[in-house]
Parts: C-alpha cells; sequence; structure tokens
C-alpha cells in the first residue's frame, strides 16, 4: 500500500499499472495476502489503536465545540469492544469466500476448432471514498485483494492517524506477499476528491461509502461510473387484504429496526378499506415505539376515530415534502391510496404510480394475502428490490447470503440492489482457435458457424 | 411512436412513463407488436422510399458540393437492392430471439417461506443517438420492444424525412398494439442531443451508433453510463512459434476483411524471432492486398533483406503516433517485440505492455503454438476480447452467436465486448414471505438464515 504523499495523479496511474499483475494472481496468491494482512493487524493493534486515540482526542474536541457530529466521534473510535476484532473477522470472512475471478458462464462452438467463452475478470481500479470509519480501510482492501482489483482509498480527515496507522501495517503485510505494493493506494491529500474523480483513464469505478451527500457529490462529479444509491425512500403497501398482525409486525420492523439505515420504510401507503381495520393497530404499535405518524386526511380521520385521546393528540399533518423525504428518523409519512371505482384490485396501481413517483427506486414492499395483487405489484415497481408480505429491512447483502456487501445500488446497468463480490467484476471474452478467419464464413468463404452451446 | 414535435424533456418524461407499461406487458404481446410492425413497413414500403429518395435528393446535391461525404449518401440509401427487405428480416429475426426479460438467475430461500429471487428485467429507458442509416430506426426499434424498454430515438438531420415516414408507419402500428405509443419516441428538433444528454432522470443508458467522434462526445458529455466504444485500435502479436501459414491467414483477414471495421488490427507487433521467418510472407500477401507497412527500424531491416525491391520501396517508416493510431484504412503500424534477456517467452510480457498502453481495450490476439504463451497473454491483456490464433474479425455479436448486436463496448461495469440483448437487461431482487422481520434474525431474535440455494 502506498502512503500518503502521491498526488492523486500518481497514485491512480500506479493503481493502474500494478492492477494489471494483480489480476493476473492465482486465488492462492490472494488469499495468502488477506492472511498476511490479517496477521499484521493482529500484531499491531497497539500501535494502531494509538494512533485512533490521536484521532479521537481531537474529534472529541471538535464535537464539544459543536464542529463535529457526536456519531461521526463514536463511529471513529476502534477502542470500543469488539470492534477492532470484528475488522479481524472481517478480513478472513472476505478470504473464505469463493474466489470471483475466472468463473466461466458462457462457452460456444463457433466452429470445429474455435471456441469462445466468457469469463469473470476484475474491473480494475475502484476508487473508494468513505467518511470516517477508520476499520473500512481494511474491508476494502480485503474486498479489492479478493476481487483482484486495484483500489484508491480516500478517507475522511477525521481518521487520518488511524488510516496511516493501519495503511503502513497493510503495505508492510503485502510486501510479503505476491499483490503489488501499489494495488491499495491510500490518499490522504487534502482536495483529492475532485482530481480523482476525473481520472477516468485510471480509475474504472467509484464506490462512495458514507452519506447521501458524498453519493450524489461523486453522482454529479465522476467522469466514471459510481456504484451505489443516494437515497433510500423506501415504501410499504397495506393493500384491502392485508393480514392485520402480519402488517404490524412488518411496518413496525421496517421502521424501527434501524431507522437510520437506507432501507428503513419511510412512506406508509394504505387502502382506504384498511383505514379502519388494518391501520390503526399498525399506527398504534408505531406510536409505542416512539414513531411519529404524519397523515393525510383520510388516514387521519380514521385513528381519530379508532386510537386513544393522547395518541391523536400526537398525529401530525402530512404536507407534500413529507411524501418525498427520507427521514432517517422515527417519522413516518401515511398516505390513503383510494379504490379506483370500489375496484381494490386495481388500487395497487394507485400505490405503484405514487412509489414509482415519489420513491428512490431502492426497495418497496406489498402487504396482501393475494399472490396476484403482489405479482402486479412486483411487475410494476421500479425498484431493485420488491417485496412481498416481509420487511423492508432484508435488503442487505449478507441477509441475502451473499457473504459481503460492497453497498446497495439503484443504478440501471451493472450492478443493481445489495452487491456482493460479483459487483466488482465485469467479464472478457476469450476466442481459441487454429487460424480461422472471418472471410471463410462471409457469402463466398462458404462456411457457417455452428453457434453449439458447451457445458461450462 | 410519438412524432418530432415534443421537446427532448416532454420526449423522455413521456418514454419513463410508458417504460412502466412496457415493462409489464407479456413476450406474447411484445411480439405481437412486432409483427405489426414488420407487416405495417411492408405495406408502406413506397411511402418510405419516396420519402428516402427526397433525403436522397438534399444529399446528392450536398455531396456534390462537397459538404457531405459520399459514404453518408450510400448509408442514406434505402432503394439499395435487399436494404429494405433487410431491415424487414432483420425485426423478424429479433421477434424470433428468446425474450430476455424475467429470466430468473438466482434463487435462495433466506429461510422457511422466505424466498429471495434474482430476475432480469429492462433497464427502462434508452437514449439512441444515431447517424445517417434510416434502416437503424426499425432495428433499434425492434430491440426495445423485445426487450421492454422504451427508447428516445435521434437521428441525424440528413435522413429526416426518411425517420418521420418510418416513424408514422411504426406509430400507427403500435396503436394496434398494447405497446404504448410513447414507448418509442423521435426526436427530430435541432439541437436536441446536448439536452437530452442532462436527463438522466429519465434516461437510463445511452447508446451511440456511429463514428468514432459521436461515442466521445456523449461519453463526456451523458450523465448517465454509455454504452459503446470510442476507438478500436486492435492488435495482433507475433510470437516466436507462430505458424507461418496461419499467421498470413490471420493478419491479412484482420486487416483486409473490411479496414473500416473497430475490430480491424491498426498495430502488428512481431517478436524479433520472427522477423526473418514468418513477417515476411505476412508482409507480402498484406502487400498484395494493397496495404501500406509503416515499420520500426528492426522490422523494416528485416523485411529489406527479403522483400523484393520494388515492395521494399513501399514500405513507410513508423512515426510513434503511428502506434496510437486507428486508421480505419489499409494501413498496419509494425513494431519489433525483443526477447528479454533472449528468452522468448517472457517477450510476450513486453507485447502484452505494449497492447496495454496504447490499446483501445477492445480486441486484441495472439499468434503462437504455446498454450501456455496465450494463456499468459490472455490473463494480461485488458481487453474485452483476447484471441488466440485467430481474426480480431470475429469480435461480433452475430457472430459470438448473439442472434443481434446491439453494439460492442469496452465499458468495464455492465456489458464489454459484443453486446447482445443481455446488455439492455438489469436485475431485480423478488423476496417473498410470510411476515418475516429482521428483528427475528438479530441477537435478541435468535433465528438463522439457512441460506439454501434453490434450483432455478
Amino acid at each position: 500500500m502506498s502512503l500518503t504523499n502521491a498526488s492523486p495523479e500518481q497514485a491512480a496511474r500506479a493503481a493502474k499499472i500494478s492492477s494489471r499483475t494483480l489480476a493476473t494472481l492465482s486465488t492462492d496468491a490472494r488469499n495468502a495476502a488477506l492472511d498476511a494482512i490479517h496477521d499484521a493487524l493482529k500484531d499491531s493493534k497497539e500501535i494502531i489503536l494509538a494512533a485512533n486515540s490521536k484521532d479521537m482526542e481531537i474529534a472529541q474536541k471538535s464535537a464539544a465545540g459543536g464542529e463535529l457530529n457526536p456519531s461521526i466521534v463514536k463511529r471513529l473510535d476502534l477502542s470500543r469492544k469488539g470492534k477492532f476484532e470484528d475488522m479481524l473477522q472481517g478480513i478472513r470472512d472476505v478470504r473464505e469466500l469463493q474466489d470471483p475471478v475466472g468463473r466461466v458462464d458462457l462457452r460456444t462452438e463457433l466452429d470445429n476448432g474455435l471456441v469462445l467463452q466468457r469469463q469473470t475478470c476484475p474491473i480494475g481500479v475502484l476508487l473508494i471514498i468513505f467518511e470516517a470509519r477508520p476499520e473500512v480501510i481494511a474491508n476494502i482492501a480485503s474486498l479489492a485483494i479478493k476481487s483482484a482489483n486495484a483500489a484508491i482509498l480516500k478517507g475522511g480527515k477525521e481518521s487520518t492517524e488511524s488510516f496511516k496507522a493501519i495503511a503502513t501495517v497493510i503495505s508492510r503485510a503485502l510486501e510479503s506477499s505476491e499483490v503489488p505494493n501499489d494495488s491499495i493506494q491510500l490518499v490522504t491529500t487534502r482536495d483529492a476528491v475532485d482530481p480523482l474523480l476525473e481520472l477516468s483513464q485510471y480509475i474504472d469505478l467509484v464506490i462512495p461509502r458514507g452519506s447521501n451527500q458524498l453519493v450524489s457529490y461523486c453522482q454529479k462529479k465522476a467522469h466514471m461510473p459510481v456504484l451505489g444509491h443516494a437515497d433510500g425512500l423506501c415504501h410499504l403497501y397495506i393493500h384491502s387484504d392485508a393480514d392485520k398482525d402480519m402488517s404490524v409486525d412488518v411496518v413496525v420492523d421496517s421502521k424501527t429496526d434501524y431507522p437510520a439505515a437506507c432501507n428503513a420504510v419511510e412512506t406508509l401507503l394504505v387502502h382506504e378499506q384498511a383505514l379502519d381495520t388494518v391501520l390503526p393497530s399498525v399506527a398504534s404499535a408505531l406510536m409505542a415505539k416512539g414513531v411519529v405518524l404524519r397523515c393525510d386526511l383520510s388516514s387521519k380521520a380514521a385513528l381519530s376515530k379508532h386510537l386513544a385521546n393522547e395518541q391523536v393528540l400526537l398525529l401530525q399533518d402530512a404536507s407534500d415534502a413529507d411524501y418525498a423525504t427520507e427521514f432517517l428518523d422515527l417519522i413516518l409519512a401515511i398516505r390513503t391510496i383510494p379504490s379506483i371505482d370500489g375496484n381494490p384490485s386495481s388500487a395497487v396501481d394507485a400505490a405503484i404510480d405514487h412509489i414509482n413517483t415519489h420513491g428512490s427506486h431502492h426497495t418497496d414492499a406489498i402487504l396482501t394475502s393475494s399472490k396476484e395483487v403482489a405479482d402486479r405489484f412486483c411487475n410494476a415497481v421500479d425498484s431493485a428490490c420488491k417485496f412481498w408480505n416481509c420487511s423492508t429491512r432484508f435488503c442487505d447483502g449478507m441477509r441475502f447470503g451473499f457473504g459481503t456487501e460492497v453497498g446497495i445500488s439503484t443504478n440501471k446497468v451493472h450492478a443493481r440492489g445489495p452487491v456482493g463480490l460479483e459487483g466488482l467484476m465485469i467479464h472478457e471474452y476469450r476466442l481459441a482457435g487454429n487460424g480461422q478467419t472471418a472471410a471463410m464464413y462471409g457469402a463466398s468463404g462458404g462456411r457457417k458457424f455452428t453457434h453449439k452451446k458447451l457445458a461450462v
């Protein structure tokens, strides 16, 4: 890992060059490098925690002076119980994943002795921009090496000392491995983000890890593709035939399990026939968990009939802006979906329209006992994840069984939804022959392609 | 198909809205629309050719006045023998392809009764920018409808009348189908390209079909991903052990089969041990086909010994710029690859370095009788297509057996190499449960994910 003083361009060029060597290394060579990093970090715990305490000291002062959000200080702290060990275990977990490189997913005989093969290969150079969490550096370095991608890491200024210490350890560990030292570049120069985002000749993909603002900024500025999502404005729709108890469980979990997560629900859509039957229990359970409800006129009127007076007093009126807001907090906007011509099954279309218009195409869910209605919803909602009768909180790489999560993408190309190691790969075509020319297959050449599918 | 007078923003918004309906249509409904388009175009051949002749008249005048390249006039002409019928057959061919929508490629039981499924779905709205060829409109409309993507078409001004006529016919044909009329938008307003390239809220992917300049322009300006390649600077490397006859066949085909194609070879790299054994026959055969050779000192010296005097007089000296030029013409740059320490198998690394530094990561090939050397080459060259002992001209969607070709991509994400219908798809995740919440699986909930792989 190259340290600290390279210019953005030097770092990116070095990463690009080393990426070609990295791409040719065996699974064993890459796994051995992960072992070396794991062991070196384990042995250097004290040095790293000492560096981290310097960052903490400055951060705590800034927080006390009101210049820094206390939640950043918390994320910065590597000495919290289990955090360092979790970081080490994360490296082991990535090491144990199946090698994503060189997986053949298509083999075709174009003609006798002319065989085409498509196989996965690393993308090349990743730029990872992240905020305070210092353990991310170990996680990202592991993912990059496992997937044979070079990576340029740009961290937040609050964790500079921790980054430097971890980077030094990783750098020394890589020296004993076949992975080129330049494969992982740490950039700590100030104002490096803008120039890095323009270096599309060296950098193939940007992965911002942090706030919505960071992601939006990268999406606007980057000259190369960006993997991620700026917003997670997720919806739950309670259809007329939704089960009451299931609705209570799923809505409460989707809102309160971790309100600051991108897969937490922000707007609840309720079919008008469920206003008096399902919504009161749901609302009551949410309020018991401290959730503030912002209601449209119909839902407020229904709840006012059914809830206790002290709860009714806490209901708020929803504004249009509430339906376009990712609260990331214990606040939920509620909107009533009317039956069209009294037909509940076409009402799902109004819910779909609301979601496609107001949502962020991340995760949207329906509660209904009808498979037909659920299919209609899943077919028409334009989101990465469409869930039926379960919590939006399941949108997650670990929960999906991917072993790791690079991020969640709302992109319409490459990777969408929770992204595992697969999202760090692209494919290449290899064609092996014995002297075949295109002219042999032209009108004059007379040979015909067989295009025979071969086993992979 | 909406015609002509919509603003770029109106067209894009209408396409986005209709894309959601299109995405829910059955295979049969989309195929029926393709049949309707085919039949309507067939019935309207005369009207369309009359419109095309108006474009031709203006274009021929411009060409006579030297304002327009005569090759554009040729491409514009729909009345050339077989061209209209080829256009009709192209629609039929696309119709017969397997439906790319809704293919399930992953199914996982997360827990009893909680099943995750990943399936293909359309990207959404495509922006296709193309130059003179009027038949492209029918081809693109077919690909879009088959893949359930809405498309905005922006053609070159030379073919305005042809486009309008074809668009009117397609529009009327769609009225009798379930495909929303707004799914295919033709934009003919002047200067529409720049505003379209900024409408990332409506447009998901840009596919430029035309000159390198057009592709470069889109890559620089677009706020959404661009599928394609700006350059096709392809290499062939003749290793020391390459078969002479095979080398002659493959190099001549790669250069002369269609010199203006992106997959034609532009630089020939020759191992120094092949300078006297293989290169003279290759050079002689190329020169017999009218190819101008631009040589470095060593290759020129070798050829000067072996070729006839009149051929030697035609040899040119290569400049550094020649190794960075996509000639698209009967010109070939030649460079000698020295043995490093006299070791021919490590010489392949110098060829790889040249290709990775000077190439456009499109298609690069090696001629060698050693599988080990070929593997080393294919592992280390950073290109979409790596060929061994066959012509670079095989890099093509039809030749690869994809049934159609949307384009060839040198992108590092989403789709790389020849792109078939698959490149117009992305995936979505669907999760179906019976009330599961994330909290059930937390430390307190106690349930564990099974992550059981299910058959697809």
